[in-house]
């Protein structure tokens, strides 16, 4: 069960809309369930780094089912997932990667954006998830 | 000068109404000036493999400044440009990728077309640079 | 809709069978409808290289949704889609990677065979499809 | 001396019998005493990104001959190893990763699995070395 374009371009604007009501700029990308880009968009000035990062927040909910901030606790020196963000290509595991759910609450995708502080960032995620 | 997301979003939207109107599924990306992704859209049932296929276009694009299917002529064996599909973390040589340019004629970006016959990716992702 | 691990074995199981009976020596690689692996096997004494063509092959044809054989005839010099190895880390365009359907016609996965000639290659990953 | 097909299917088989026995969903990945991939099965549901770890674990088992935890004590911020998930294209260095050894105690390969506490992955791991 995936999500399908017209969802993912509705995550994407309510996203871009949290964002210019916290006024901050940002890089968002939404993927399937099995991690694979549906859409992207870079708000003008966002940072350019951000666009991988991004993207490795969307897949990296995925890739555990949980939001990015929740691996990021487990990842500490000296926690039990230590070195984590070393596998898959590359993980980012701070907050700004959420699970998109459908209203059955089926996994359908995820998002992770970036750009701002990662509050921000999983403020706009989440914003952008709830708009399905 | 780069193209700015309201821009790039306008693009997509014109290469999604193409598709449909060729009755085709399309993977689409565009770039900025400085070949950073924008925006992104796979429509449903799109391939998959041309998510990247459709990212290296706009970039191969704007790399040389040419649309991609001139590069493909210079890269067959033989010819000047053998092998320059290895560069770059890897080219597409084939068409489907142009120049956006803005009413001054100025570069601000490429789209990146992949998901059919490489004709139909060309007249898709004409109609995206066309529409600004 | 993806294939489940228990199909995947029985596609695995089909395809050593067939591998058995024509006296070759294969690996064979299972994907889901998301190219994310599901199962694999190497028989005693197959290739190491095939490992990686095993799986190239089974993502590859469920990225373009065909037999990996068929994009081949499109790869060669001059041909419309030559150079599209270069894509998605590097793509396998000859025969041994068919798509895996249910009994609706529904993609669920794809298998990737490697290990003989070309011709066994597809031989066996078709045994391996027809299981289901 | 390498673990052949029919021990590593035995050694998959026994992981998953344990983590139905404990409730959990796995990756489960076999390599032979060269760290090439011999064996892989993911149970319906388990993490995607535990492909790749299940894999990287396996062969942090056998680049150094001892459990993957084992290493992760020494690459803490202040230790020894500090940083060696850097090298051979990422390690793993929390438990979940064990040596499979044959009835003589010569090293065959290793078993890599991941997909819930790293106590969880180890006991299954262990459980799957075990079975030979």
């Amino acid at each position: 069960m995936n999500i399908t374009l017209e969802q993912a371009q509705k995550v994407v604007a309510a996203a871009i809309s949290k964002s210019k009501e916290l006024k901050v700029l940002m890089d968002i990308t939404v993927v399937d369930a099995g991690t694979n880009l549906v859409a992207f968009a870079r708000m003008d000035g966002a940072w350019l780094g951000s666009i991988d990062i991004s993207a490795k927040k969307a897949r990296t909910a995925r890739y555990f089912n949980m939001p990015t901030g929740e691996i990021g606790k487990l990842s500490q020196p000296g926690e039990a997932l230590f070195g984590i963000e070393h596998s898959n290509g590359g993980l980012i595991s701070f907050p700004g990667g959420v699970l998109i759910k459908n209203s059955k609450g089926d996994i359908i995708g995820a998002i992770g954006v970036s750009g701002d502080s990662v509050d921000n960032d999983h403020t706009v995620a989440q914003a952008g998830a709830d708009a399905l």
